[in-house]
């Protein structure tokens, strides 16, 4: 076949040349079964040509839910992954998971989904945890990985996320590249640290956000690579919800407790390193910070949206390091409008090391994720609503919230329903569902105030949460719990955390059916 | 006043020499509100005569309410602490306790207690998180630190316990050191690294469990020693509860999964680095690993008990390093009728050390901890009873299973009720208190069987804990629980992880009111 010159210029190892495909001549390697890994992570870096091909295949040969595969990826793919919900193409996913389509197969239990943390998947796969029934001996048949070059050993340079696919890359018995020609060549972005398991792991050195390790593609065993395959498409990430009046009520709640802590010396004065989740809140957050004159900032997160091209072009943002770099199109146009000038300030990472424990603590990160709900002691559930049905997964939350110097948990404090405009209380008695507990958070903020939790006893706590967060429509409601619960715990010796259980899931169970949390009376207990 | 040659001969700085007072002597310095921290980890280590002086004081002018502290120690103390909570001198706890006099106060709202991981509490408590309310920018106001030495610097040399005295001394206005003259000298046993904050941290070097950092005392500006204290009473530690049918039954389920990991090439022959918590299953379980012929075994844990003296001599294991080796008084005389040959098999680290994420994720701990209860979907209580009633708090747990290599909790299926043998079932539909989330968690094992929950979606995980862990008194209960719960969600669209709500709790309210947790039937849902 015909090979551009476009790829040609981006496969510097020449053997590779001769394993040049369309993607649809791979077909007849994939059985249903297989373990698959993808590259991406949060719909970056995805590949794409090898999956749709398959959906073709399954729609032409009427092979739904026939033609199955067990498919990891390091965070969530973009819309070929969809495309394989809808078509019964996933069998089990893990860890984590973006977009209507899987949610719903999750949540109608046609796709088995498992939640890890994201540090620890990659890990634990390589483990062999994940195979453990292969009588083969394998962990994935094959590893479909997008590139943006090849080095002259056969590495490989990922694109604008690395995600898992080191670890992926070493467990994996075959691999396929797409070499995306689309997209500008990344190399020199990233920092690859390939998977040592104990009892030989070294402690990672890195105690900046701007150190590097040395390699910057990650490397293969070119026998292993059975085909190159040229890709042409972009990622899309669709544009972000722009910040309203909620998001900036709790932006400004955030700046001034960051002040704060400046003031009283609990923070240097240009902070510590960043982390921020993905959405609208985050969103403003990063906004947020932009406006309020702090300097020399620097970012150890996960992901990186658009907001921080403002960040760095206003020059508060000194660096940033993260595993994916999660960009709109637009954004992506004016990243790479500057990409000599971005390229010096921006470092891609594996996520078990944008996500480690070890790095997170020593840098003393600063972590803001969004939840479904938090209760009054500071549990909080960032996966399942009503205790049930799966959002997107747990995603890196808590590694961060685990880890960080600060802990910190924002959301509105109510949600609408289909018949109440403030229906969902985010300030709930008992969580339906827990993914962070209240060991873990020191903070809460809603557009309502801000909850500074440390060193609080749970009965405080509460106090604490209502008078500050709660949204006003729930206030009076909260607290009459908080009294009726204590009132009978001080009669049954349980005073360090006052729960009537008969009640504590009320506010859900009124949800589920009455379509509000507002509860008309608390069923008697004594 | 006179001072023993004894006491001569452990301080070897001579001007603290002039400060050598009686406990009683120190009365005046403390007042009400005053916060104070202590040496100590699990009732070993801690200091004696000074908090017992107070307790004589209190007791003797009716201060009992009036004369109260912010008390922090690095997990438990001993009976001088138990005095304290029934004096009503106790303000402010945390972050771990034990017995029952603090228990009771703590549950019925006497002592404020909050719980914090153990690696975390000391740095937290450094950062000026929990006095962020003191006026005069104090944190401690007198650290109370038993000693067994002082070295000619002036530095503390511990006994069988570091916990969070480098972190306290660090932050302690001024300190009071009681030396152990009844207990033999400690030197040479510990390894310090004293705290560093972000932004300036460094990697911890170790990569294997008997590495050292060199400091083998704890560093202090000799002016801040106000008072050096002759203490003459040894620890007090109660024998360990033998094990019986039940914990060898959980100790013998796990040998067999480890030599099956190991068969699987998914361990090494020597295992890796084991963490075991405290009670009568640990002892059971280390107690069985004594009997199975794994050789070169190593220790990362937190606290070391009796049993693991049996690992040593028998040439199991080769290396132990904790934060504090809490034996029977007869162990200690065990241990110190071999101490030069156990001094060079043991080191005693800090418990921000010893329960570092970044080790334990480094080493590939495996972790095992005994929980309140599990539910079907493998989250754990660790602390709460019924959701309220404070145990002895979280300790180290969560610390080891999230970041361990293999999460093991172990734990009997059923408890006795004062009227069903059988009455409290550690298998429930849904935990009233998570300490330990789903996505922590690799296996749980009872004497029934071991789920091993690894890569298992949750409906899967379900039925593997149900049919492997759970008494067969509860067995049909509980599948009947998921059964009709995944009829529920299968009509709502929430088949991820299927609840009840409104049922979930009933095994708990069912306890309340009945004295069991055999539900006689469901609520109706729909």
């Amino acid at each position: 076949m015909t090979i551009s010159q476009l790829l040609k210029s981006r496969v510097r190892y020449a053997p590779y040349l001769n394993r040049v495909k369309e993607a649809h001549e791979l077909i007849p390697l994939f059985k249903s079964g297989q373990y698959l890994g993808w590259s991406g992570f949060t719909g970056v870096g995805t590949p794409k040509c090898v999956p749709e091909a398959l959906v073709d295949h399954v729609e032409q040969n009427d092979l739904q839910g026939k033609l199955q595969f067990n498919l990891f990826v390091g965070a969530s793919a973009g819309p070929e992954e969809e495309l394989w919900a809808q078509n019964g193409m996933i069998l089990r996913r893990a860890p984590h998971q973006v977009g209507k389509p899987i949610a719903k197969a999750i949540n109608q239990g046609r796709i088995k989904f498992f939640d890890k943390h994201l540090s620890m998947f990659p890990q634990d796969l390589t483990y062999g945890f994940y195979t453990r029934d292969r009588t083969d001996g394998k962990i994935l048949d094959y590893m479909i990985i997008e590139a943006t070059a090849i080095k002259e050993d056969g590495s490989i340079v990922p694109g604008p996320s690395v995600g898992g696919s080191p670890e992926f890359v070493s467990v994996s018995d075959k691999i396929i590249v797409e070499v995306n020609t689309a997209t500008p060549s990344f190399e020199g972005i990233h920092d690859i640290d390939m998977p040592v398991l104990p009892p030989y792991r070294q402690p990672y050195p890195y105690t900046k956000v701007d150190q590097k390790s040395g390699l910057d593609s990650i490397p293969v065993d070119p026998e292993r690579v059975v085909a190159i395959v040229e890709s042409t498409t972009r990622d899309k990430v669709p544009p972000n919800t722009p910040s309203d009046e909620m998001s900036k009520g709790i932006a400004a709640n955030l700046v001034e407790f960051f002040r704060d802590e400046v003031n009283h010396g609990r923070l240097p004065p240009n902070l510590l390193p960043l982390q921020s989740g993905i959405g609208n809140i985050a969103n403003a957050v990063i906004e947020g910070l932009a406006g309020a004159n702090f300097k020399h900032l620097n970012v150890w997160t996960e992901v990186l949206q658009d907001s921080f091209l403002d960040l760095f072009d206003n020059g508060s943002l000194d660096y940033a390091t993260a595993t994916s770099v999660r960009l709109t199109e637009k954004g992506f146009e004016r990243a790479f409008e500057n990409w000599e000038h971005f390229k010096h300030k921006l470092c891609l990472r594996s996520q078990v090391v944008s996500n480690s424990p070890e790095i997170i603590r020593r840098l003393g990160v600063i972590a803001m994720n969004t939840p479904v709900e938090v209760d009054i002691y500071a549990h909080a559930n960032s996966t399942n609503v009503n205790g049930s049905r799966m959002l997107n997964g747990l995603g890196g939350s808590a590694d961060f919230l685990r880890n960080a110097k600060l802990s910190i948990m924002h959301c509105p404090s109510a949600r609408p329903t289909k018949t109440d405009p403030t229906g969902i209380s985010s300030i709930v008695p008992m969580v339906s569902h827990v993914d962070q507990t209240e060991h873990d958070l020191d903070v809460v903020v809603t557009e309502q105030g801000l909850a500074d939790l440390r060193g609080l006893a749970p009965r405080e706590r509460s106090r604490e949460i209502i008078k500050q967060c709660a949204h006003p429509d729930y206030k009076d409601l909260l607290m009459d719990y908080v009294q009726k619960s204590e009132h009978y715990a001080a009669k049954h010796n349980c005073m360090h955390e006052p729960h009537m259980l008969r009640n504590a899931l009320k506010f859900h169970t009124n949800l589920q059916e009455k379509g509000t949390m507002k509860v008309a009376e608390w069923d008697p207990v004594d």
